[in-house]
């Protein structure tokens, strides 16, 4: 069983495509509607009850456990703004607002507690070590972070990134936590923090992992001539590579690999449209398509 | 029979393991010594009188031609003085002497007409254009540019790119071309321009072809630990693209797949030391093994 804890964000975005005001986002949404594709998925997350989406009829018919959805009283959910106007690889933040997610992590059912695979989408490293050490299960964790963390709470990131399995992380923000400009190097020096794993997710340059035991793989990212929207590509693929590893309760050499071009698969459709749109379009037939597309793209 | 004409040049390359002081450079160069591993090269380019370089010596034995080099009496050699202490990525330009490159071009020998297979090299437009003009037995012709032409001859390179077969450009230099962000939509607009196929070179971030029969591929870079020196990796990685290309005198979509996998193993060995002695350890054999883990590094 997969559990995801994560943000569930009110956002407006703004890229050369065009503006999308007060839409549904968050890591834990895009990464539930990409898992739920392969297998069953527990939802861990909390909004305020200024809350404007109906998340039940979002994820109505999908594989996704909503019984750790907190609608926390009192409390206004996180928004974020930001634009892609310079740039579709990186968005400016124009405005963030924690809100709940300042405030205590979402309440933890019990049901919860078996959950084999984990993913700790990105936040303070303490609120994910405080979630991590719920789950007396857990067989296989993965966390993404951010610059903030790297350079706010180097100690508490140190000690997450000690005690989790496949560390998902930007390119650039490798380069910062290991101070080493080759990427390579800093995916060794990663490995040498702790996971078996690192996945550098590198946006249009698609994504590079490197194991403990000697492997290294590399995926473009799929050829898209249209990106709409690249909000939530990172915790979509993320959604598609342990939606993968959860179906095959596998984590062996070639599961990894094919769970990156489903990660990839995931991330081509999440790109396509704003907010969660593009996404939804996808499906397990849809996937299969998009990986058999990506093995002939890279084949030779 | 492949042609290249381009540089020879005096180098002074400074990265972060080291200086190389007053080193053989040039894209004809390295252009040379990557495809004389696949095919025999004929060598157009043009030193002064002060070049310090022993060619006949250096590419004794290689399969060359050194009957275009022509040693201009009253002119200096080429120089770049170029450092990578900021990125690996791209070099900071400290000093650029043209010298000979300002004058005509080399003397062209009567008996590289029948030239099948031709590599431009980044230079003027106008340059490339009178030398591809001499070239009457031309079959396939690739050429490379750079954003100064791109900004300072507009008229003269699209003219150029009109009468190619491939044109190999970086990435950046691609969106600065085409004015599109989309690196996908760059290159369809690149063929728009008139070539059959467009290479995208993104250094660490590896190659992206599209061609006009519908046809994209991507393959990432050798996952190299240590890049000692990178110049040259672009030049090289051309001359094992068309040095493959011109072998097996094919240019079905198969053979341009094959050659793009030869021309990134030529880069990478000539990333892996400064100057030309990370090239010269390549040979046929190690390239066969090299591309063998490619295929391993991108396969799943």
């Amino acid at each position: 069983m997969l559990l995801v804890t994560g943000s569930i964000g009110i956002d407006t975005v703004e890229t050369p495509f065009g503006k999308s005001a007060d839409c549904l986002g968050g890591s834990a949404i895009y990464f539930s509607l990409a898992a739920s594709n392969f297998t069953e998925v527990r939802f861990l997350g909390v909004v305020g009850e200024d809350c404007p989406f109906d998340l039940e009829k979002i994820f109505e018919g999908k594989n996704v456990d909503l019984s750790g959805l907190e609608k926390r009283v009192g409390s206004k959910t996180f928004r974020w703004h930001g634009s892609y106007a310079g740039s579709m690889n990186e968005a400016d933040t124009l405005l963030t607002e924690l809100n709940v997610l300042a405030e205590a992590p979402a309440n933890f059912p019990d049901t919860y507690c078996d959950s084999e695979y984990v993913f700790l989408a990105n936040t303070h490293p303490s609120i994910q070590m405080q979630i991590l050490d719920k789950v007396a299960g857990k067989k296989f964790v993965a966390a993404d972070t951010m610059n903030l963390w790297i350079n706010t709470t180097a100690n508490e990131l140190r000690e997450l990134i000690s005690r989790i399995d496949l560390l998902f992380i930007n390119d650039g923000e490798a380069r910062l936590l290991t101070k080493q400009d080759n990427l390579v190097g800093a995916c060794e020096d990663i490995l040498c923090m702790g996971p078996e794993i690192v996945i550098l997710k590198k946006g249009e340059n698609g994504v590079f992992m490197a194991s403990k035991d000697g492997g290294f793989f590399a995926l473009p990212a799929f050829p898209a001539a249209q990106v709409k929207d690249p909000t939530g590509a990172g915790d979509s693929f993320a959604g598609g590579v342990m939606g993968y590893i959860a179906k095959h309760n596998s984590t062996d050499k070639d599961t990894i690999r094919k769970a990156i071009a489903y990660g990839t698969a995931c991330a081509s459709f999440a790109i396509s449209d704003f907010s969660t749109a593009g996404l939804l379009k996808a499906n397990p037939q849809a996937l299969d398509s998009r990986v058999q597309l990506l093995r002939n793209f890279v084949s030779f």
